[in-house]
Protein backbone atom coordinates (compact mmCIF):
# COMPACT_ATOMS: atom_id res chain seq x y z
CA UNK A 1 0.00 0.00 0.00
CA UNK A 2 1.32 3.47 -1.04
CA UNK A 3 0.90 6.55 1.23
CA UNK A 4 -2.44 8.66 0.27
CA UNK A 5 -1.46 11.30 -2.18
CA UNK A 6 -1.44 14.52 0.10
CA UNK A 7 -0.10 12.28 2.88
CA UNK A 8 2.90 10.68 1.08
CA UNK A 9 3.77 14.62 -0.16
CA UNK A 10 3.76 16.05 3.49
CA UNK A 11 5.74 13.29 4.76
CA UNK A 12 8.25 13.88 1.80
CA UNK A 13 8.69 17.65 2.98
CA UNK A 14 8.96 17.11 6.61
CA UNK A 15 11.61 14.25 5.45
CA UNK A 16 13.81 16.98 3.92
CA UNK A 17 13.85 19.40 6.93
CA UNK A 18 17.26 18.54 9.15
CA UNK A 19 17.45 15.83 11.67
CA UNK A 20 14.17 14.19 10.50
CA UNK A 21 13.72 10.73 9.18
CA UNK A 22 11.59 8.91 7.36
CA UNK A 23 9.86 7.08 10.62
CA UNK A 24 9.57 10.70 12.68
CA UNK A 25 8.22 12.69 9.20
CA UNK A 26 5.56 9.97 9.19
CA UNK A 27 5.01 10.33 12.98
CA UNK A 28 4.74 14.16 12.51
CA UNK A 29 2.44 14.17 9.02
CA UNK A 30 0.26 11.77 10.60
CA UNK A 31 0.07 14.28 13.74
CA UNK A 32 -0.69 17.17 10.94
CA UNK A 33 -3.82 15.49 9.62
CA UNK A 34 -5.02 14.74 13.60
CA UNK A 35 -4.60 18.44 14.62
CA UNK A 36 -7.49 20.96 14.07
CA UNK A 37 -7.39 22.73 11.03
CA UNK A 38 -7.40 26.13 12.49
CA UNK A 39 -3.48 24.79 14.34
CA UNK A 40 -3.01 23.42 11.01
CA UNK A 41 -4.09 26.83 9.00
CA UNK A 42 -2.03 29.13 11.48
CA UNK A 43 1.44 26.41 11.56
CA UNK A 44 1.46 27.20 7.83
CA UNK A 45 1.26 30.94 7.90
CA UNK A 46 3.63 30.85 10.58
CA UNK A 47 5.74 29.19 7.94
CA UNK A 48 5.21 31.70 5.10
CA UNK A 49 5.28 34.86 7.67
CA UNK A 50 8.59 33.26 8.89
CA UNK A 51 10.12 33.20 5.19
CA UNK A 52 8.86 36.33 3.47
CA UNK A 53 9.36 38.33 6.82
CA UNK A 54 12.34 37.27 8.07
CA UNK A 55 15.77 38.73 6.39
CA UNK A 56 19.33 39.34 7.40
CA UNK A 57 20.84 42.40 9.43
CA UNK A 58 23.00 44.25 7.03
CA UNK A 59 25.54 45.06 9.56
CA UNK A 60 26.04 41.77 11.87
CA UNK A 61 24.12 39.20 9.23
CA UNK A 62 21.92 37.91 11.88
CA UNK A 63 18.59 36.73 10.95
CA UNK A 64 15.50 39.49 11.96
CA UNK A 65 12.79 40.99 10.61
CA UNK A 66 14.32 44.32 10.76
CA UNK A 67 17.60 45.45 9.74
CA UNK A 68 20.06 46.96 11.66
CA UNK A 69 18.75 44.37 13.62
CA UNK A 70 17.46 44.45 17.49
CA UNK A 71 20.87 43.57 19.17
CA UNK A 72 23.16 45.98 16.44
CA UNK A 73 20.21 48.27 17.46
CA UNK A 74 20.69 48.23 21.25
CA UNK A 75 22.57 51.29 22.62
CA UNK A 76 23.58 49.31 25.73
CA UNK A 77 25.48 47.00 24.57
CA UNK A 78 29.21 47.16 23.91
CA UNK A 79 29.95 48.30 20.48
CA UNK A 80 33.72 47.57 21.19
CA UNK A 81 33.94 44.08 21.19
CA UNK A 82 32.47 42.01 18.26
CA UNK A 83 32.22 38.36 18.83
CA UNK A 84 32.09 36.15 15.47
CA UNK A 85 30.08 32.91 14.67
CA UNK A 86 29.03 31.28 11.99
CA UNK A 87 25.45 30.58 12.39
CA UNK A 88 22.47 32.94 13.70
CA UNK A 89 21.92 29.35 15.64
CA UNK A 90 25.48 29.87 17.06
CA UNK A 91 24.48 33.77 18.47
CA UNK A 92 21.60 32.52 19.90
CA UNK A 93 23.34 29.51 21.87
CA UNK A 94 25.78 32.75 23.27
CA UNK A 95 22.22 35.23 24.16
CA UNK A 96 21.18 32.75 26.06
CA UNK A 97 24.37 32.27 28.65
CA UNK A 98 23.59 36.06 28.91
CA UNK A 99 27.09 36.46 29.36
CA UNK A 100 27.83 38.42 26.76
CA UNK A 101 27.01 42.29 26.17
CA UNK A 102 28.79 42.69 22.75
CA UNK A 103 28.22 43.15 18.83
CA UNK A 104 27.88 40.05 16.97
CA UNK A 105 29.10 39.22 13.02
CA UNK A 106 27.44 36.18 11.61
CA UNK A 107 29.80 34.35 9.04
CA UNK A 108 26.70 32.23 7.50
CA UNK A 109 29.00 29.83 6.91
CA UNK A 110 32.24 28.45 7.56
CA UNK A 111 35.85 28.09 5.49
CA UNK A 112 35.01 24.54 4.03
CA UNK A 113 37.95 23.89 1.00
CA UNK A 114 36.01 19.97 0.91
CA UNK A 115 32.85 21.82 0.04
CA UNK A 116 34.38 24.69 -2.11
CA UNK A 117 33.49 27.47 0.57
CA UNK A 118 36.39 29.72 0.54
CA UNK A 119 36.79 33.27 2.32
CA UNK A 120 34.83 34.98 -0.60
CA UNK A 121 31.87 32.99 0.09
CA UNK A 122 31.10 33.89 3.85
CA UNK A 123 30.93 37.20 5.23
CA UNK A 124 34.44 37.73 5.87
CA UNK A 125 34.85 41.23 3.76
CA UNK A 126 31.56 42.74 5.62
CA UNK A 127 34.06 42.00 8.69
CA UNK A 128 36.60 43.59 7.88
CA UNK A 129 34.68 47.02 6.87
CA UNK A 130 33.20 47.01 10.38
CA UNK A 131 36.46 46.22 11.80
CA UNK A 132 37.66 49.18 9.90
CA UNK A 133 34.62 51.74 10.04
CA UNK A 134 34.20 51.11 13.95
CA UNK A 135 36.69 51.20 16.92
CA UNK A 136 36.90 47.51 18.04
CA UNK A 137 38.81 46.36 20.73
CA UNK A 138 38.40 42.65 20.71
CA UNK A 139 37.19 40.04 18.62
CA UNK A 140 36.24 36.91 19.75
CA UNK A 141 36.35 33.81 17.48
CA UNK A 142 33.53 31.29 18.28
CA UNK A 143 33.41 28.95 16.12
CA UNK A 144 32.84 25.18 16.05
CA UNK A 145 35.76 22.76 17.41
CA UNK A 146 35.68 21.15 13.64
CA UNK A 147 37.65 21.13 10.78
CA UNK A 148 36.10 23.84 9.26
CA UNK A 149 35.18 26.05 12.55
CA UNK A 150 39.36 25.35 12.94
CA UNK A 151 40.68 26.78 9.28
CA UNK A 152 38.07 29.66 9.23
CA UNK A 153 39.72 30.52 12.86
CA UNK A 154 43.03 30.21 11.29
CA UNK A 155 42.39 31.95 8.70
CA UNK A 156 40.55 35.21 10.56
CA UNK A 157 43.38 34.75 13.50
CA UNK A 158 46.20 35.67 10.75
CA UNK A 159 43.68 37.90 8.58
CA UNK A 160 42.98 40.44 11.66
CA UNK A 161 46.51 40.46 12.80
CA UNK A 162 47.23 43.86 11.16
CA UNK A 163 44.45 45.42 13.05
CA UNK A 164 46.76 45.04 16.08
CA UNK A 165 43.33 44.33 17.86
CA UNK A 166 42.97 41.71 20.73
CA UNK A 167 41.64 38.64 19.47
CA UNK A 168 40.77 36.26 20.97
CA UNK A 169 38.91 32.22 20.59
CA UNK A 170 36.81 30.88 23.19
CA UNK A 171 38.19 28.05 25.52
CA UNK A 172 38.08 24.20 24.34
CA UNK A 173 37.99 21.83 27.00
CA UNK A 174 36.24 19.66 28.88
CA UNK A 175 32.49 20.20 29.48
CA UNK A 176 31.20 21.56 32.88
CA UNK A 177 29.82 18.06 34.62
CA UNK A 178 31.36 15.83 32.50
CA UNK A 179 33.97 13.08 33.90
CA UNK A 180 37.70 13.01 33.07
CA UNK A 181 37.27 9.45 32.66
CA UNK A 182 34.99 9.45 29.81
CA UNK A 183 36.57 12.45 27.98
CA UNK A 184 37.35 11.81 24.51
CA UNK A 185 40.91 11.93 23.67
CA UNK A 186 41.30 14.73 21.08
CA UNK A 187 39.04 17.21 23.76
CA UNK A 188 41.22 16.19 26.62
CA UNK A 189 44.63 17.05 24.55
CA UNK A 190 42.88 20.42 23.85
CA UNK A 191 41.91 21.04 27.73
CA UNK A 192 45.27 20.13 28.28
CA UNK A 193 46.86 22.44 25.27
CA UNK A 194 44.76 24.89 26.98
CA UNK A 195 45.71 25.21 30.59
CA UNK A 196 45.63 27.88 32.46
CA UNK A 197 47.73 29.05 35.56
CA UNK A 198 45.62 28.88 38.60
CA UNK B 1 17.80 38.63 23.65
CA UNK B 2 14.52 37.41 22.54
CA UNK B 3 13.84 35.57 19.13
CA UNK B 4 12.34 37.85 16.55
CA UNK B 5 9.09 37.24 16.38
CA UNK B 6 7.69 35.68 13.30
CA UNK B 7 10.60 33.05 14.34
CA UNK B 8 9.64 32.78 17.97
CA UNK B 9 5.92 31.79 16.56
CA UNK B 10 7.29 29.18 14.37
CA UNK B 11 9.59 27.82 16.55
CA UNK B 12 6.48 27.09 19.13
CA UNK B 13 4.53 25.32 16.19
CA UNK B 14 7.19 22.91 15.55
CA UNK B 15 7.41 22.43 19.35
CA UNK B 16 3.79 21.36 19.31
CA UNK B 17 4.59 18.39 17.39
CA UNK B 18 5.18 14.84 18.86
CA UNK B 19 8.58 14.02 19.68
CA UNK B 20 10.20 18.11 19.08
CA UNK B 21 12.17 19.18 21.44
CA UNK B 22 12.76 23.03 21.75
CA UNK B 23 16.58 22.55 20.11
CA UNK B 24 15.37 20.55 17.17
CA UNK B 25 12.33 22.91 16.92
CA UNK B 26 14.59 25.95 16.41
CA UNK B 27 17.02 24.37 14.36
CA UNK B 28 13.77 23.36 11.81
CA UNK B 29 12.36 26.99 12.27
CA UNK B 30 16.04 28.72 11.41
CA UNK B 31 16.03 25.92 8.20
CA UNK B 32 12.61 26.84 6.92
CA UNK B 33 14.34 30.54 6.84
CA UNK B 34 17.37 29.21 4.76
CA UNK B 35 14.50 27.64 2.00
CA UNK B 36 13.47 29.18 -0.92
CA UNK B 37 10.06 30.95 -0.47
CA UNK B 38 8.49 28.48 -3.32
CA UNK B 39 9.97 25.31 -1.15
CA UNK B 40 8.27 26.96 2.02
CA UNK B 41 5.37 27.73 0.39
CA UNK B 42 4.97 23.93 -1.38
CA UNK B 43 5.43 23.13 2.08
CA UNK B 44 3.01 25.37 3.77
CA UNK B 45 0.06 24.20 1.34
CA UNK B 46 1.13 20.62 1.58
CA UNK B 47 0.05 21.18 5.29
CA UNK B 48 -3.32 22.63 4.66
CA UNK B 49 -3.90 20.11 1.67
CA UNK B 50 -3.03 16.96 3.98
CA UNK B 51 -5.28 18.37 6.58
CA UNK B 52 -8.07 19.35 4.49
CA UNK B 53 -8.44 16.26 1.79
CA UNK B 54 -7.93 13.57 4.52
CA UNK B 55 -10.75 11.69 5.60
CA UNK B 56 -11.35 8.37 7.27
CA UNK B 57 -12.27 5.26 5.70
CA UNK B 58 -15.89 5.15 6.83
CA UNK B 59 -15.35 1.25 6.63
CA UNK B 60 -11.86 0.81 8.32
CA UNK B 61 -11.20 3.88 9.55
CA UNK B 62 -7.72 4.33 7.86
CA UNK B 63 -6.77 7.68 7.04
CA UNK B 64 -7.44 8.36 3.38
CA UNK B 65 -8.49 10.99 0.41
CA UNK B 66 -11.16 8.52 -0.40
CA UNK B 67 -13.86 6.88 1.43
CA UNK B 68 -14.13 3.41 1.08
CA UNK B 69 -10.29 3.40 0.74
CA UNK B 70 -7.40 1.96 -1.16
CA UNK B 71 -7.37 -1.07 0.96
CA UNK B 72 -10.78 -1.50 1.46
CA UNK B 73 -11.88 -0.54 -2.55
CA UNK B 74 -8.59 -3.27 -3.82
CA UNK B 75 -10.97 -6.27 -4.80
CA UNK B 76 -7.19 -8.40 -4.90
CA UNK B 77 -7.28 -8.83 -1.34
CA UNK B 78 -8.80 -10.96 0.92
CA UNK B 79 -12.45 -9.91 2.46
CA UNK B 80 -12.41 -12.79 4.75
CA UNK B 81 -10.21 -11.65 6.92
CA UNK B 82 -9.69 -8.29 9.65
CA UNK B 83 -6.71 -7.51 11.31
CA UNK B 84 -6.84 -5.23 13.84
CA UNK B 85 -4.90 -1.76 15.01
CA UNK B 86 -4.79 0.96 16.73
CA UNK B 87 -3.94 3.56 14.75
CA UNK B 88 -3.40 4.52 11.19
CA UNK B 89 0.45 4.59 11.85
CA UNK B 90 -0.01 1.12 12.86
CA UNK B 91 -1.16 -0.26 9.20
CA UNK B 92 1.43 1.54 7.52
CA UNK B 93 4.14 -0.69 9.54
CA UNK B 94 2.23 -3.97 8.65
CA UNK B 95 1.83 -2.94 5.05
CA UNK B 96 5.35 -2.28 4.87
CA UNK B 97 5.76 -5.78 5.91
CA UNK B 98 4.34 -7.28 2.66
CA UNK B 99 3.32 -9.92 4.46
CA UNK B 100 -0.65 -9.41 4.86
CA UNK B 101 -3.09 -9.52 2.33
CA UNK B 102 -6.83 -9.02 4.23
CA UNK B 103 -8.97 -5.91 5.30
CA UNK B 104 -7.72 -3.37 8.01
CA UNK B 105 -9.98 -1.97 10.90
CA UNK B 106 -8.66 1.12 12.84
CA UNK B 107 -9.71 1.38 16.67
CA UNK B 108 -8.37 4.68 16.18
CA UNK B 109 -7.24 4.30 20.35
CA UNK B 110 -6.67 1.66 22.93
CA UNK B 111 -8.90 1.18 25.61
CA UNK B 112 -7.26 3.18 28.71
CA UNK B 113 -9.14 3.52 32.07
CA UNK B 114 -6.84 5.76 33.37
CA UNK B 115 -7.24 8.94 30.34
CA UNK B 116 -11.23 7.74 30.46
CA UNK B 117 -11.44 6.05 27.27
CA UNK B 118 -13.27 3.01 26.88
CA UNK B 119 -15.18 0.50 24.21
CA UNK B 120 -17.40 3.08 23.27
CA UNK B 121 -14.51 5.87 22.53
CA UNK B 122 -13.01 4.10 19.97
CA UNK B 123 -13.95 2.13 16.96
CA UNK B 124 -15.26 -1.32 18.35
CA UNK B 125 -18.96 -0.90 17.39
CA UNK B 126 -17.92 -0.68 13.84
CA UNK B 127 -16.15 -3.85 13.83
CA UNK B 128 -18.50 -5.54 15.33
CA UNK B 129 -21.18 -4.25 12.56
CA UNK B 130 -18.53 -5.27 9.90
CA UNK B 131 -18.23 -8.83 11.03
CA UNK B 132 -21.78 -9.24 11.50
CA UNK B 133 -22.50 -8.11 7.76
CA UNK B 134 -19.45 -9.99 6.77
CA UNK B 135 -18.00 -13.06 6.21
CA UNK B 136 -15.13 -12.74 8.49
CA UNK B 137 -13.16 -15.93 9.29
CA UNK B 138 -10.25 -14.43 11.13
CA UNK B 139 -9.85 -11.53 13.33
CA UNK B 140 -6.32 -10.90 14.11
CA UNK B 141 -5.67 -8.42 16.85
CA UNK B 142 -1.76 -6.43 16.22
CA UNK B 143 -2.71 -3.86 19.12
CA UNK B 144 0.99 -2.77 20.97
CA UNK B 145 2.32 -4.69 23.57
CA UNK B 146 1.24 -2.05 26.22
CA UNK B 147 -1.08 -1.65 29.42
CA UNK B 148 -3.37 -0.76 26.74
CA UNK B 149 -3.06 -2.90 24.04
CA UNK B 150 -3.31 -5.42 26.09
CA UNK B 151 -6.34 -4.35 27.99
CA UNK B 152 -8.10 -3.98 24.42
CA UNK B 153 -6.79 -7.25 23.04
CA UNK B 154 -8.47 -8.97 26.07
CA UNK B 155 -12.00 -6.60 26.08
CA UNK B 156 -11.86 -7.70 22.00
CA UNK B 157 -11.16 -11.67 22.71
CA UNK B 158 -13.54 -11.39 24.86
CA UNK B 159 -16.14 -9.74 22.46
CA UNK B 160 -15.57 -11.59 19.81
CA UNK B 161 -15.82 -15.11 21.37
CA UNK B 162 -19.33 -15.96 20.19
CA UNK B 163 -19.05 -15.14 16.76
CA UNK B 164 -17.45 -18.87 16.65
CA UNK B 165 -14.47 -16.76 14.21
CA UNK B 166 -10.66 -17.60 14.71
CA UNK B 167 -9.26 -14.72 16.82
CA UNK B 168 -5.58 -14.42 16.72
CA UNK B 169 -3.14 -12.10 18.03
CA UNK B 170 0.23 -11.24 16.66
CA UNK B 171 3.15 -12.96 18.31
CA UNK B 172 4.72 -10.90 21.44
CA UNK B 173 9.04 -12.14 21.72
CA UNK B 174 12.44 -11.69 20.88
CA UNK B 175 13.10 -9.62 17.82
CA UNK B 176 15.17 -10.74 14.79
CA UNK B 177 18.45 -9.94 15.49
CA UNK B 178 18.40 -9.16 19.14
CA UNK B 179 20.55 -10.98 21.84
CA UNK B 180 18.24 -13.11 24.75
CA UNK B 181 21.06 -11.73 27.43
CA UNK B 182 20.06 -8.60 26.49
CA UNK B 183 16.48 -8.67 26.64
CA UNK B 184 14.27 -7.28 29.32
CA UNK B 185 12.69 -9.90 31.16
CA UNK B 186 9.23 -8.96 30.38
CA UNK B 187 9.85 -9.86 26.81
CA UNK B 188 11.73 -12.93 27.92
CA UNK B 189 8.87 -13.67 29.38
CA UNK B 190 6.37 -12.91 27.05
CA UNK B 191 9.03 -15.09 24.44
CA UNK B 192 8.50 -17.99 27.11
CA UNK B 193 4.76 -18.23 27.60
CA UNK B 194 4.57 -17.59 23.31
CA UNK B 195 6.69 -20.76 22.84
CA UNK B 196 5.79 -22.87 20.10
CA UNK B 197 6.48 -26.72 18.81
CA UNK B 198 9.20 -27.15 16.32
Amino acid sequence: MEYTKPLAKLIEHFQHLPSIGPKTAQRLALHVVKMSENEVKNFASSLIEAKTTIKYCEICFNMSCESPCEICRDLTRNKNIICVVAETKDLMAIEKTNEYNGQYHVLQGLISPIDGIGPDDIRVKELLYRINQNDIKEVILALNPSVEGEATSLYLGKLLKPFNIKITRIAFGLPLGSELEYADEMTLARALDGRVEI
